[in-house]
């Protein structure tokens, strides 16, 4: 029997990834990627692109009637957590909206036998870490508020509707394929373009808050595979890297594997969560694997090496700011309020 | 100085009251309502009545540029949480979006005051009753995951903007003016338009789930008063009456308010939580009222005396539902999918 499966966001960073993977799992790949994020040259060989939102329901209806998937892989999103405060409305269509449209698509069609989701550790806010996935959720952001609604919109629906899903929550992922051109988001990319273009890296505060960085196949290739371990059906797992850095360290690391001398410039903080990683112990429980495997300078050098292909990008400016007060200048410098 | 104040779902059932509430304590009242579920005839006299969605966001716009809002009282919605499961994108665009475009502009306009929010007990899912406000919400279905949202914005548009706000989480609220020609919620209103229509009184199950009903003066008259209460400010409370009663015993008392025999048909159980009633320590503690101070048999009396004037009303069809699978026959058999 032929495995049909629908990659949204599969034109973007994590999704393409997934997408390959699949494309080499032997499954028939469908993307559908409004590339307001990512490229069309990104999605693998062998997949079947659509170019259009998640957003639209009519299209989402008609593509499941015309496929009939077997699995969704749900990736699609605007992943600018700090910008989210700014556009709210569009975070929520974007995030809430397209995502039940998906899962509405799922339950009529009926032959969807998972749903993944990649929320992210945006929902913890500001918990403890490391963050663990018995935590209830309490994130401080609209892109986490959204994130955590998608993840109970799935447990909802498995009740009512019993649409078996699995929930990934992944974090600070870097990799060949991201979007180092988005200004908002992405700090390992935004280095890197910065020190391509010449400029210093910028960084909000004093650069002492830490993160755990993940390289893309550790996250890529679990999400994937998930599908096929029946011991991660109706479950939430972490999953990334397991080393926090401080931002500055990162600064250090992105310069050396590019070539450059570090040049940082400091910018006011901003409202973000200060200390945030998460334990991997479940995923390497249920899934076995994709528990920070690809060491940050190995994955960097990698990246960078990417990066220089690519040359440098110029950042693009989010073109539908909803609220401009207390944002950080340095966006604020740049945006348009709509 | 003159307070304007905006109402939205001012001419639906507790939004009407809360205006009329508002209109005596002399602010200037604007009532933006879509007139979904409500009636222009509810907007109480001295309101200035707009017809128009919340989720019009240029509309919503406008309003804030030209009235400069002091308060904004959020009352509008489709409050029919048991159907939420198969309206969840109207429900996520209504309820969430359109919130957000309050947000929005209440920030961008820079007078508000205070946001007042109207969230439900539905965000406590099936948490152990009497449900209280320290505990972290973990709703069951997609109106109660979207009121939680909605809370969870504010508190961090308060965090971020320094908006003030106030949640309350009303629950199982009743009185003049409800809308008893909708099929899909309001128990009371329901079996008294069955009895005006000489039907049987429909019950999910065997009855014996308990919900503690609130007279809409212990529910309206705290929400409009609220913003004169500075200690209110930042908190969410439960609100309402405080004794749980079982669905057999309100039709009891339905029926006889209605100087009507009883009769009931029991219908298959639904999705919905057993016990919800919570407690109202707090709004009694900050707010000194609205903790059920009208007892059931007197607050249905009145109501009856008013539905009775009003005579029966023909059930309406939501027409616009997304899916159909698992709802509950007497509702699958009148609806139309889109
Ligand atoms: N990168 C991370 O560190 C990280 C961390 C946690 C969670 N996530 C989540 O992983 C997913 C993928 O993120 P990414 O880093 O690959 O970002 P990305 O921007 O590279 O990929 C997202 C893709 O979705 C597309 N998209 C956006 N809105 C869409 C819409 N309405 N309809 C169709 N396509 C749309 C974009 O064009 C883009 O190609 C997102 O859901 C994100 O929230 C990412
Ligand atoms: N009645 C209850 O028991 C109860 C319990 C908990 C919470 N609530 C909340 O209280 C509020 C009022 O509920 P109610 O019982 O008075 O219901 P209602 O239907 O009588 O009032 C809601 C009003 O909002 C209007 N409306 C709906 N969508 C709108 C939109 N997009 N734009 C503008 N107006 C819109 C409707 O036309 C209606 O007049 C709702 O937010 C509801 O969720 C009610």
């Amino acid at each position: 029997m032929t495995i049909t499966s629908l990659v949204t966001g599969g034109a973007g960073f994590i999704g393409s990834h997934v997408a390959a993977e699949l494309v080499r799992a032997g499954h028939r790949v469908v993307v559908l990627d409004d590339l307001s994020g990512g490229d069309a040259a990104n999605v693998p060989d062998g997949a079947h692109f659509v170019a259009g939102s998640v957003c639209d329901a009519g299209l989402v209806d008609s593509l499941f009637a015309q496929w009939r998937f077997t699995y969704v892989f749900h990736l699609a999103a605007y992943a600018a957590e700090g910008l989210s405060h700014f556009i709210k409305r569009y975070n929520y269509t974007n995030n809430v909206i397209g995502s039940v449209n998906l899962i509405n698509a799922s339950v009529n069609t009926g032959t969807v036998r998972c749903f993944v989701f990649t929320s992210s550790i945006a929902v913890y806010g500001d918990a403890e870490p490391p963050m663990s996935e018995d935590l209830t959720p309490l994130p401080i952001d609209s892109y986490g508020i959204a994130k955590y609604a998608v993840e109970q919109e799935l447990k909802v629906s498995h009740e009512i509707f019993g649409l078996p899903y699995i929930v990934f929550r992944p974090h600070n992922v870097y990799g060949e394929r991201q979007n180092i051109g988005d200004r908002y988001r992405n700090v390992i990319g935004i280095f890197m373009n910065q020190i391509l273009r010449g400029e210093s890296c910028t960084i909000f505060g004093d650069g002492e808050q830490t993160r755990a960085f993940s390289y893309i196949d550790d996250v890529a290739l679990p999400i994937a595979r998930s599908v096929d371990n029946p011991r991660a059906y109706g479950q939430t797992f972490n999953i990334g890297g397991d080393t926090p850095y401080t931002v500055n360290e990162l600064a250090t690391t992105v310069a050396a594997a590019m070539d450059a001398p570090l040049r940082v410039e400091h910018l006011p903080a901003r409202h973000e969560v200060v200390h945030a990683y998460s334990s991997h112990e479940k995923a390497r429980d249920v899934l076995g694997v994709g528990t920070g495997s690809v060491p940050l300078a190995e994955g960097i050098a990698r990246m960078a090496a990417w990066a220089r292909k690519q040359g440098p990008q110029e950042p693009s400016v989010f073109d539908g700011i909803e609220v401009d007060k207390n944002m950080p200048p340095s966006w604020r410098a740049v945006s348009r309020i709509r």
